[in-house]
């Protein structure tokens, strides 16, 4: 049986740490592109991931949609009770995503599966029963959900993997698109201009704007 | 048979990025600390460490030292001329390495298995010939190393993961110590008088200096 995957997206004003560099149109579509990479990875892993999105007007082409005007943890939170069986949350920021990395992830022995981002937040939460936890994403929610598998008495696994730990905020988070990415986001950000420049054995991002 | 381990290390001044948290004594007592982790994760591998030094007095409890006056890379270069069968190199900032981590690399299928930095370094290397290989540290390594491996005709595997790929440079790598590590890199924060501190959903490090 195929595993039942989501995916929270926030479709508009998006990756606002990126607005030193992008337009909203341009990070909005960046947005689009690693989550393009997400879906695939998951659908490698023969599941065909269901999309939260907070915008009403947002469709995808291989993917369900659920639209919900409420924050992410109470969607989460609601769904977690009208879903039966293993449960996997990925971010839609994580253009790396590797199908055997989200393999070695609903692999896991342990109740929970967790895999931190950079900076205490969590990327990819798997949750063998949806009705024994409760999500806690933003801020350190990579502590929180910690506490939370604890407080269910749930064991709790944390899966190692910098493909799945790196969420893309940044500048700097672009050079590990350019260095590890092979899929679309890679490519978008070729089309708009940017590229690895090496400067004194400091690895950067530069963008070439053609007038 | 134990695999044979390398650790670069350098004893003095030490991880500078550091300088507007730590004086120069507490980089080189921290970058120490971060030893001590690898050491550990490598002791538990059940490999025995041989430390490459650039600093003619420096001497360790539980590892053989190598003092090189070359820089890294012609030591290393040199190295691999003078051993045989595999060989682990493991970098000495990376306090969050595991042995499981570290045995996912010696299990590779691949001839050579490498572990990128954030920001396109080469945090663990493994190689099953040294002979056919060259060490290309600094910089964008990691795509340097790829290359080398691909000049000498040798199949090459990325490792993935995060206890590995997080190298402490910065100020805001010290978050992930404090998140994710338990042995003496994190306990030595804590007799400085740094915490994990979480401001409006965003997490960073404090110092607490006692007068």
């Amino acid at each position: 049986m195929a595993i039942r995957t989501v995916i929270p997206f926030k479709p508009v004003d998006s990756k606002t740490r990126l607005s030193p560099l992008m337009t909203q149109p341009e990070r909005e579509a960046f947005a689009r592109a690693m989550l393009e990479d997400v879906i695939q990875a998951i659908l490698d892993l023969g599941s065909v991931p269901t999309i939260i999105s907070t915008h009403p007007a947002f469709t995808w082409q291989n993917a369900e949609v659920i639209v919900t005007t409420a924050g992410l943890n109470d969607a989460l939170n609601a769904y977690f009770h009208q879903v039966q069986g293993p449960l996997l949350i990925v971010m839609a920021d994580l253009p790396l995503a590797s199908p055997e990395a989200l393999e070695r992830v609903i692999s896991i022995r342990a109740d929970i599966g967790i895999v931190p981002g950079r900076g205490g937040g969590t990327n990819v939460l798997f949750i063998k029963d949806p009705s024994r936890f409760r999500a806690d994403f933003y801020g350190a929610s990579f502590l929180k959900h910690i506490r939370i598998a604890d407080e269910y008495g749930c064991t709790i696994q944390v899966v190692d993997s910098f493909r799945l730990h790196t969420d893309i905020d940044e500048e700097e988070d672009l050079v590990e698109v350019f260095i590890h990415g092979e899929g679309t986001s890679k490519h978008f950000l070729d089309s708009l201009g940017f590229s690895l420049v090496i400067e004194q054995g400091r690895v950067g991002i530069s963008r070439n704007t053609h007038e």
